[in-house]
């Protein structure tokens, strides 16, 4: 266990384990790390996972949180048009967790970064009651103008670049006892893949603005939607490689919970054949396309007529926001072939409940 | 309460209350930031604050502990002979805290960052059972060599900049019920003030090794020797103004505790004189200088005849490691006017008792 060891002991096994990059001029274990920015700027996030709130220790290895920790800062990069150099890791553990975990979460830390050559620069260990994992992660834009969320403009194509429901789906099965019945969606959710050279690509190729996926596609396309003053009008049908990987996890579930699905579709839509149990297993699966949040995909609008990066595909167009939907409600400004979702329920808040 | 309102509406109350900064390119509220790197190269270090293990919500506010969160990770930017340039802050926060602790805390974080320029570029909300501060700071090193703690030589000169065990006594008198008797002191341990400017003004002046003085000087100290492969030799005179000013908190705390002296204080040295009660009060405000931490000040090594840079005063010298005491134990290769301190509980342990 983490009290039967020093700080000290704890470092010295973790830091062999961590991946180390070729921006780092001066790595853990002073005072301070050195970075190198060779595009004289660079590009900063951070982002937390609390034991409980963004994973449950049942669930999760050391491994996964370090993974996920990881990737969806990495996807926070890469959504500027970035490419990740460094992370810095606070971790704050209980006494009683295994060395082992500890150790894992490193692993699952070096596992994530090694295809982007990211390093683990330094961190700061406390003890806790529960685990906390805040990473800060930084990136090179190597020239490249950085690509905000406020620069769609009306007539850009709108396209994704990744997973969409997956990770819901997962944790959709592990919740119901279903872990079993299908283990690539388990694992999108406890080690999403988000596409992260994707973000680099797509600010090369003219990217008017993007942001991560991580709070769902309804939620997340509405905060580009009011950051540039426009509209986004998603067309459904260019979900239905997902849509269809993800009808029998949803059917899986709706077997057991007997739960209609939390109903984010257009009320207009919920026609009679909604009432069908194959339509609501279709119904659910779209939920978790629309507003399932942890995939890290990216969202990217181009203008008209852009040969879009792999594996970027058109998913929906940017409108005038004038003339979609409700401007009030969140995610108001965003339509599904044309129709406004309800404005209510999109995606979480992790304060209300 | 942060449950009755919504993360958006929180982040709407914090944003206008955080500090600005030169280096800031963008801001809060897209993916990640960007951050100026004129020197082509970033200094970048995290440290977290954990509610009941770095701070008591009894004793600090949301103002103090902004201000900590901030400081102590400004210190360590400092150490590297940096300029602070950037925050991205982490917070979890249970859902019962008020809102004004929170907006406290971006008004500390900004009065902390104030005299530096540097700005909070961005951050992470989340809800859990404690408080959690996760600060990752950012510097620039303006085309300084950045010092790091290895760089020690014998003969250098070492010296000390800021104050010296105010923390610890401050912290032992709020401890004791005592915290009216000396608010200068439980205001150094509330909101430490470590003299920033005096980081690369040392860099400047040529200073072969220097750190932030966070877990006490004996401690830390003996982290520079390590690494530089070197012992050092404190000159405990050169302290007698934190002794003198220390002297009636160290009374005050006695009187209450009946507590003797930790103990870090060279055995050879507890002479028949430490048996009075005079003697015990000067023997723990010697254990505040020597082992007390996050007071924040910075230890730098000179080369022997340098100007010291102010606040920078002497405080010892570099000595050949091989002959200074028990090369074996924590602290073990620094001493104290040539005595070897005890080579057990110096400074602190996260996670050992």
């Amino acid at each position: 266990m983490v009290r039967e060891t020093s700080e000290e002991e704890l470092l010295a096994a973790i830091f062999p384990l961590l991946p180390t990059g070729e921006a780092t001029l001066v790595g853990p274990g002073d005072d301070a790390a050195v970075v190198g920015a060779p595009d004289g700027r660079f590009v900063v996030s951070t982002d937390v996972l609390v034991e409980r709130r963004h994973f449950r220790p049942e669930w999760s290895t050391g491994y996964d949180v370090g993974w996920r920790a990881a990737m969806q800062n990495l996807a926070d990069v890469a959504a500027m048009g970035a490419r990740p150099t460094a992370l810095v890791v606070s971790l704050v553990i209980p006494g009683h967790l295994p060395v082992e975990w500890v150790t894992g979460l490193a692993r699952g830390l070096a596992a994530a970064c090694a295809p982007s050559g990211a390093a683990v620069v330094g961190g700061d260990l406390s003890s806790g009651d529960d685990v906390v994992v805040a990473v800060t992660v930084h990136g090179d834009l190597g020239g490249r103008a950085p690509v905000l969320r406020s620069g769609a403009r009306v007539s850009d194509v709108v396209a994704h670049a990744g997973r969409r429901g997956w990770s819901a789906a997962g944790l959709a099965l592990l919740d119901h006892d279903l872990g079993t019945a299908d283990q690539e969606l388990v694992d999108a959710y406890l080690r999403p893949e988000p596409p992260l050279g994707a973000g680099p690509a797509a600010a090369d190729a003219g990217a008017t603005a993007m942001l991560d996926l991580s709070d769902g596609l309804l939620r997340d396309a509405g905060r580009v939607a009011r950051a540039s003053g426009v509209g986004i009008d998603l067309d459904l049908a260019a979900f239905a490689g997902d849509l269809a990987r993800l009808g029998a996890a949803a059917a899986a579930v709706r077997a057991v919970s007997g739960e209609r699905p939390a109903g984010e579709w257009p009320a207009a839509d919920v026609s009679a054949t909604e009432v069908s149990a194959a339509g609501q297993d279709a119904a659910l699966a779209r939920d978790w396309v629309l507003t399932g949040g942890e995939d890290h995909g990216l969202l990217a609008t181009f203008p008209a007529g852009t040969v879009l990066p792999e594996p970027f595909r058109a998913v929906g167009r940017v409108v005038d926001g004038r003339r979609s939907g409700d401007p009030g409600g969140p995610g108001a400004a965003v339509t599904v072939d044309g129709i406004a979702p309800r404005a209510h329920g999109v995606g979480w808040d992790h304060f209300r409940g």
